[in-house]
C-alpha cells in the first residue's frame, strides 16, 4: 500500500522522496535531498555512488524489495520506524538486506511528517487526478454502451 | 459551482453551514450555528422563525437563488464578500433580494475560512467518496461490457 514517488525538482536539483499510503489519506512523509545533503549522507553511510546516480540506485533498491514482497523470507525489506507510537514527528526509512549472518543497512533516510498544509496540497493533487480518472471512466462507459448497443442492433436486424 | 451543505450535528444540535467550490479544492468556509448563536442572529436580523425551522427556511432561500440562476436580472442572489482581496479571513455570505426599490437583505452570515487542518479533513472525505464513485463506475463498466458482449454473441449465433 506504500507508494514511493520521486520527483527531481528541476530548478534546485533536489531529490524529493515522498511516502504515501493509498488507504490512509493523511499518511505523508517527505524528504528533500540536495546535492549538499547527499554529500554528508554519502560520507555517513559509506555510499559509493554520486548524486546523479542516486535516484536510479534508490529505485533499484525499492524494486528489489517489491520483487520479494510475496516471499516468505524476503531478503530485502523496507523498514519504517517512528519514535512516537502514534506515527508523529520524523520517521526513519531504511532498506534492509537480511542474510544468514546479519541485517545489512543499505540506506537509511530520515523523513519528516508532512504538515497540515503539505497534506492539504497533496490531497488537492490526488483529488484532481482522481477526478480526471473518473471523467475518463465515464467517457469510456458511454462509448462502450454506444458501441455495443449499435453492434447489437445491427446483429439483431 | 458553489455547493452548500448543511449538516445538523446531532449531539450538540449545531447547524453547520459550509461553502465549497467544486473547481477549487482549497475553497472552504464554515460556520457552526448553535441555538444560542441563532437567538442573537434572530434579534440582530429580525428573523421571525425559530431555530428548528431555520435550516429548511435557509434551504428554501438558496433554492430561490438557484431557480433564478439563468435569469438576466435575478431577483434573488447569493453574495459572498471578503475584506481581503485574496479571499482570506472571514467572509460575509448574504441572501439578497433585489426589487424595483432596493436591495433587501434576507439573511447575512459571517463564515470563517477553514484552516489547513479543516481543508485537509474535508479533502480526505472528498477523496474517499470520489474513490467509491470511481469504483462503482469501474464495476458498472465491467457489467455493461459483459452484458452487452453476451447479448451480442447470442444475437450473432
Amino acid at each position: 500500500d506504500m507508494e514511493e514517488l520521486f520527483n527531481k525538482v528541476l530548478q534546485v536539483n533536489d531529490l524529493l522522496v515522498r511516502i504515501t499510503d493509498d488507504i490512509d489519506p493523511y499518511f505523508l512523509f517527505n524528504l528533500a535531498i540536495s546535492e549538499e545533503d547527499f554529500q554528508s549522507l554519502k560520507v555517513q553511510q559509506g555510499l559509493l555512488i554520486d548524486f546523479a546516480s542516486f535516484p536510479q540506485k534508490f529505485i533499484d533498491l525499492l524494486n528489489l524489495c517489491i520483487s520479494e514482497q510475496t516471499s516468505d523470507s524476503p531478503r530485502f525489506l523496507l523498514h519504517l520506524s517512528c519514535q512516537s507510537p502514534v506515527l508523529e514527528g520524523p520517521a526513519n526509512f531504511s532498506v534492509i538486506e537480511t542474510n544468514a549472518f546479519k541485517h545489512l543497512n543499505h540506506l537509511s533516510l530520515r523523513l519528516s511528517q508532512a504538515s497540515d498544509k503539505e497534506v492539504k496540497d497533496y490531497l488537492a493533487v490526488c483529488l484532481s487526478s482522481l477526478k480526471a480518472e473518473k471523467h475518463a471512466l465515464e467517457m469510456k462507459l458511454k462509448t462502450t454502451e454506444d458501441d455495443l448497443t449499435r453492434q447489437l442492433n445491427y446483429a439483431q436486424q
